[in-house]
Protein backbone atom coordinates (compact mmCIF):
# COMPACT_ATOMS: atom_id res chain seq x y z
CA UNK A 1 0.00 0.00 0.00
CA UNK A 2 1.34 3.93 -1.04
CA UNK A 3 2.05 6.34 1.87
CA UNK A 4 -0.82 8.78 2.18
CA UNK A 5 -0.90 12.62 0.18
CA UNK A 6 -2.13 14.80 2.23
CA UNK A 7 -1.70 15.13 5.92
CA UNK A 8 -6.25 14.75 6.80
CA UNK A 9 -5.44 11.24 5.24
CA UNK A 10 -3.19 9.87 7.79
CA UNK A 11 -4.83 7.77 10.50
CA UNK A 12 -2.91 7.13 13.51
CA UNK A 13 -2.05 3.50 13.93
CA UNK A 14 -2.25 2.80 10.53
CA UNK A 15 0.32 0.94 9.69
CA UNK A 16 1.77 -0.52 5.70
CA UNK A 17 4.58 -2.48 4.76
CA UNK A 18 6.04 -1.90 1.40
CA UNK A 19 10.28 -2.37 -0.01
CA UNK A 20 11.87 -5.18 -1.36
CA UNK A 21 15.68 -3.42 -1.26
CA UNK A 22 18.58 -6.34 -2.13
CA UNK A 23 21.48 -5.64 -0.74
CA UNK A 24 24.90 -6.35 -2.14
CA UNK A 25 28.81 -6.33 -0.86
CA UNK A 26 29.58 -3.93 -4.14
CA UNK A 27 26.61 -1.50 -3.15
CA UNK A 28 27.65 -1.46 0.78
CA UNK A 29 31.71 -1.31 -0.24
CA UNK A 30 31.01 1.36 -2.23
CA UNK A 31 28.99 3.61 -0.26
CA UNK A 32 31.74 3.17 2.76
CA UNK A 33 34.27 4.10 0.24
CA UNK A 34 32.49 7.27 -0.13
CA UNK A 35 30.93 8.42 3.15
CA UNK A 36 31.66 5.58 6.17
CA UNK A 37 35.25 3.81 5.28
CA UNK A 38 35.30 2.22 8.51
CA UNK A 39 37.43 -1.56 8.13
CA UNK A 40 34.08 -3.36 8.94
CA UNK A 41 32.47 -2.04 6.15
CA UNK A 42 34.80 -2.58 3.51
CA UNK A 43 35.47 -6.35 3.92
CA UNK A 44 34.82 -9.35 5.34
CA UNK A 45 38.10 -10.24 7.18
CA UNK A 46 37.56 -7.01 8.96
CA UNK A 47 33.75 -7.51 9.83
CA UNK A 48 34.59 -10.72 11.28
CA UNK A 49 37.20 -9.72 13.78
CA UNK A 50 34.34 -7.36 14.85
CA UNK A 51 31.23 -8.32 16.82
CA UNK A 52 28.90 -7.70 13.63
CA UNK A 53 30.41 -11.55 12.22
CA UNK A 54 31.33 -10.61 8.44
CA UNK A 55 31.17 -7.06 5.97
CA UNK A 56 28.12 -5.43 6.80
CA UNK A 57 26.60 -2.37 5.71
CA UNK A 58 27.24 1.24 7.24
CA UNK A 59 24.44 2.45 9.43
CA UNK A 60 24.00 5.54 7.09
CA UNK A 61 23.90 3.33 4.37
CA UNK A 62 20.87 1.51 5.60
CA UNK A 63 19.47 4.31 6.31
CA UNK A 64 20.07 5.77 2.70
CA UNK A 65 18.28 2.48 1.68
CA UNK A 66 15.52 2.81 4.01
CA UNK A 67 14.51 6.43 2.41
CA UNK A 68 15.01 4.79 -1.30
CA UNK A 69 12.00 1.94 -0.48
CA UNK A 70 9.66 5.09 1.40
CA UNK A 71 10.21 7.04 -2.26
CA UNK A 72 9.86 4.38 -4.59
CA UNK A 73 7.06 4.21 -2.14
CA UNK A 74 5.23 7.32 -2.65
CA UNK A 75 2.44 8.16 -5.13
CA UNK A 76 3.77 9.12 -8.50
CA UNK A 77 2.86 12.81 -9.29
CA UNK A 78 1.63 15.20 -6.36
CA UNK A 79 2.63 14.65 -3.41
CA UNK A 80 1.96 16.66 0.01
CA UNK A 81 5.40 16.25 1.46
CA UNK A 82 7.13 19.49 2.70
CA UNK A 83 10.39 17.39 3.64
CA UNK A 84 11.35 16.48 7.53
CA UNK A 85 12.49 18.17 10.24
CA UNK A 86 14.41 15.31 11.64
CA UNK A 87 14.19 11.51 13.49
CA UNK A 88 14.14 10.64 17.10
CA UNK A 89 15.26 7.66 18.37
CA UNK A 90 17.26 6.13 15.58
CA UNK A 91 18.55 2.59 16.37
CA UNK A 92 20.60 0.32 14.52
CA UNK A 93 19.67 -3.59 15.92
CA UNK A 94 21.17 -5.98 13.80
CA UNK A 95 23.83 -5.82 11.36
CA UNK A 96 22.60 -5.73 7.71
CA UNK A 97 24.63 -8.02 5.58
CA UNK A 98 25.80 -8.51 1.43
CA UNK A 99 22.46 -10.96 0.41
CA UNK A 100 19.97 -9.61 3.05
CA UNK A 101 16.46 -8.40 1.70
CA UNK A 102 15.22 -5.17 3.41
CA UNK A 103 11.35 -4.49 3.94
CA UNK A 104 9.84 -1.51 5.70
CA UNK A 105 6.76 -1.85 8.21
CA UNK A 106 5.84 2.15 8.35
CA UNK A 107 3.13 2.90 11.14
CA UNK A 108 1.90 6.48 11.78
CA UNK A 109 2.32 6.84 15.76
CA UNK A 110 0.67 10.74 16.16
CA UNK A 111 -0.16 13.48 13.77
CA UNK A 112 0.15 17.34 14.79
CA UNK A 113 -1.72 20.46 12.83
CA UNK A 114 0.83 22.96 12.87
CA UNK A 115 -0.15 26.28 14.89
CA UNK A 116 1.78 28.36 12.77
CA UNK A 117 1.09 27.34 9.40
CA UNK A 118 -2.49 26.44 8.71
CA UNK A 119 -2.17 24.96 5.74
CA UNK A 120 0.25 22.09 7.06
CA UNK A 121 0.83 19.52 9.89
CA UNK A 122 3.51 17.25 11.08
CA UNK A 123 3.23 13.45 11.24
CA UNK A 124 5.05 11.48 13.86
CA UNK A 125 6.22 7.77 11.86
CA UNK A 126 7.81 5.00 13.25
CA UNK A 127 9.57 3.56 10.44
CA UNK A 128 11.08 -0.38 11.12
CA UNK A 129 13.38 -1.82 9.00
CA UNK A 130 13.11 -5.87 8.96
CA UNK A 131 15.75 -8.41 6.70
CA UNK A 132 14.46 -11.22 4.91
CA UNK A 133 13.95 -13.46 8.43
CA UNK A 134 11.93 -11.07 9.83
CA UNK A 135 14.63 -9.58 12.25
CA UNK A 136 14.77 -5.88 13.12
CA UNK A 137 17.93 -4.28 11.65
CA UNK A 138 16.75 -0.78 12.29
CA UNK A 139 14.12 1.29 13.55
CA UNK A 140 13.63 5.17 13.74
CA UNK A 141 10.84 7.65 14.49
CA UNK A 142 10.44 10.59 11.26
CA UNK A 143 8.93 13.52 11.78
CA UNK A 144 7.39 14.28 8.36
CA UNK A 145 5.32 17.96 7.46
CA UNK A 146 2.56 17.44 5.07
CA UNK A 147 0.37 19.68 2.99
CA UNK A 148 -3.35 20.07 4.01
CA UNK A 149 -5.70 19.35 1.03
CA UNK B 1 42.02 17.26 16.82
CA UNK B 2 41.15 14.31 16.32
CA UNK B 3 38.87 12.29 18.23
CA UNK B 4 40.09 9.98 21.46
CA UNK B 5 40.86 6.38 20.95
CA UNK B 6 39.49 4.83 24.05
CA UNK B 7 36.86 5.07 26.11
CA UNK B 8 38.96 6.69 29.68
CA UNK B 9 40.24 9.19 27.07
CA UNK B 10 36.81 10.95 26.57
CA UNK B 11 36.10 13.87 28.76
CA UNK B 12 32.22 15.37 29.50
CA UNK B 13 32.39 18.55 28.09
CA UNK B 14 35.09 18.69 25.82
CA UNK B 15 34.40 20.01 22.56
CA UNK B 16 36.40 19.77 19.21
CA UNK B 17 36.14 21.23 15.32
CA UNK B 18 36.67 19.49 12.13
CA UNK B 19 36.34 18.67 8.51
CA UNK B 20 35.85 21.01 5.18
CA UNK B 21 33.58 19.01 2.93
CA UNK B 22 32.65 20.72 -0.09
CA UNK B 23 29.62 20.32 -1.43
CA UNK B 24 28.63 20.17 -4.68
CA UNK B 25 25.52 19.79 -6.94
CA UNK B 26 27.36 16.93 -8.70
CA UNK B 27 26.89 14.97 -5.52
CA UNK B 28 23.65 16.10 -4.01
CA UNK B 29 21.99 14.77 -7.42
CA UNK B 30 24.06 11.53 -7.66
CA UNK B 31 23.41 10.78 -3.57
CA UNK B 32 19.42 11.69 -4.51
CA UNK B 33 19.47 9.44 -7.73
CA UNK B 34 20.42 6.61 -5.77
CA UNK B 35 18.35 7.19 -2.41
CA UNK B 36 16.03 10.18 -2.16
CA UNK B 37 14.84 11.10 -5.93
CA UNK B 38 12.60 13.48 -4.53
CA UNK B 39 12.31 16.56 -7.02
CA UNK B 40 13.72 19.32 -4.88
CA UNK B 41 17.11 17.25 -4.62
CA UNK B 42 17.40 16.67 -7.92
CA UNK B 43 17.01 19.97 -9.93
CA UNK B 44 17.38 23.64 -8.98
CA UNK B 45 13.92 24.32 -10.23
CA UNK B 46 12.27 22.26 -7.83
CA UNK B 47 13.86 23.20 -4.96
CA UNK B 48 12.68 26.92 -5.68
CA UNK B 49 9.14 26.06 -6.41
CA UNK B 50 9.47 24.30 -2.46
CA UNK B 51 10.52 26.46 1.08
CA UNK B 52 13.85 25.34 0.35
CA UNK B 53 14.85 28.01 -2.04
CA UNK B 54 16.62 26.25 -4.50
CA UNK B 55 18.71 22.58 -5.18
CA UNK B 56 19.25 21.16 -1.49
CA UNK B 57 20.72 17.94 -0.23
CA UNK B 58 19.05 14.56 1.07
CA UNK B 59 19.25 14.68 4.69
CA UNK B 60 20.39 11.28 4.88
CA UNK B 61 23.42 12.88 2.28
CA UNK B 62 24.03 15.53 4.80
CA UNK B 63 24.44 12.32 7.70
CA UNK B 64 26.93 10.73 5.28
CA UNK B 65 29.04 13.87 4.58
CA UNK B 66 29.02 14.48 8.41
CA UNK B 67 29.89 10.16 8.71
CA UNK B 68 33.18 11.06 6.27
CA UNK B 69 34.17 13.68 8.08
CA UNK B 70 34.28 12.03 11.53
CA UNK B 71 35.95 9.12 9.82
CA UNK B 72 38.52 10.97 8.39
CA UNK B 73 38.93 12.59 11.94
CA UNK B 74 39.09 9.29 13.27
CA UNK B 75 43.19 8.54 14.98
CA UNK B 76 45.06 6.10 11.76
CA UNK B 77 45.62 2.50 12.26
CA UNK B 78 44.06 1.42 16.01
CA UNK B 79 40.84 2.52 16.96
CA UNK B 80 38.91 1.82 19.95
CA UNK B 81 35.23 2.30 18.26
CA UNK B 82 32.77 -0.72 18.61
CA UNK B 83 30.22 0.75 16.51
CA UNK B 84 26.98 3.06 17.17
CA UNK B 85 23.99 1.45 18.35
CA UNK B 86 21.48 4.60 17.35
CA UNK B 87 20.88 8.31 17.41
CA UNK B 88 18.95 10.65 19.11
CA UNK B 89 17.56 14.01 18.27
CA UNK B 90 19.01 14.23 14.66
CA UNK B 91 17.39 17.35 13.39
CA UNK B 92 18.05 19.14 9.97
CA UNK B 93 17.57 22.72 10.85
CA UNK B 94 19.03 24.47 7.26
CA UNK B 95 19.20 23.39 3.62
CA UNK B 96 22.44 22.31 2.73
CA UNK B 97 23.48 23.86 -0.80
CA UNK B 98 25.74 23.36 -3.66
CA UNK B 99 28.63 25.53 -2.66
CA UNK B 100 28.59 25.11 0.81
CA UNK B 101 31.72 23.60 2.97
CA UNK B 102 30.72 21.97 5.95
CA UNK B 103 32.53 21.18 9.82
CA UNK B 104 31.49 19.44 12.43
CA UNK B 105 31.46 20.62 16.32
CA UNK B 106 31.60 17.41 18.04
CA UNK B 107 30.88 17.40 21.93
CA UNK B 108 31.11 14.96 24.70
CA UNK B 109 27.32 14.90 26.89
CA UNK B 110 27.92 12.14 28.37
CA UNK B 111 29.66 8.39 29.00
CA UNK B 112 28.82 5.37 30.91
CA UNK B 113 30.43 2.06 31.57
CA UNK B 114 28.80 -1.10 30.06
CA UNK B 115 26.87 -3.12 32.67
CA UNK B 116 27.76 -6.43 30.90
CA UNK B 117 30.86 -5.81 29.36
CA UNK B 118 33.54 -4.32 31.65
CA UNK B 119 35.82 -3.86 28.62
CA UNK B 120 33.71 -1.33 26.62
CA UNK B 121 31.23 1.86 27.93
CA UNK B 122 28.82 4.15 25.80
CA UNK B 123 30.17 7.62 24.71
CA UNK B 124 27.06 10.12 24.07
CA UNK B 125 27.92 13.12 22.05
CA UNK B 126 26.19 16.19 20.26
CA UNK B 127 27.34 16.30 16.92
CA UNK B 128 26.28 19.90 15.34
CA UNK B 129 26.69 20.75 11.19
CA UNK B 130 27.49 24.34 10.73
CA UNK B 131 27.88 25.96 6.99
CA UNK B 132 30.51 28.20 6.16
CA UNK B 133 28.22 31.60 7.14
CA UNK B 134 27.85 29.34 10.86
CA UNK B 135 24.87 28.75 10.22
CA UNK B 136 23.66 25.26 12.25
CA UNK B 137 22.50 22.95 9.60
CA UNK B 138 22.01 19.43 11.40
CA UNK B 139 22.44 18.45 14.48
CA UNK B 140 22.07 14.87 16.02
CA UNK B 141 23.54 12.98 19.24
CA UNK B 142 25.34 9.71 18.32
CA UNK B 143 25.75 7.15 21.09
CA UNK B 144 29.43 5.24 20.17
CA UNK B 145 30.62 2.54 21.83
CA UNK B 146 34.49 2.68 22.75
CA UNK B 147 36.74 -0.43 24.33
CA UNK B 148 38.41 0.32 27.40
CA UNK B 149 42.41 0.16 27.57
Amino acid sequence: MQQPVFFEDFEVGASIEFGEYHVTAEEIIEFATKYDAQPFHLSEEAGKAMHFGGLCASGWHTCAMAMRMTVDNMPEGETGTLGSPGIDELRWTKPVFPGDTLQIRNTIIDKRESRSRPDMGSIFMLNEVFNQNQELVMSFKPIVMFRKK
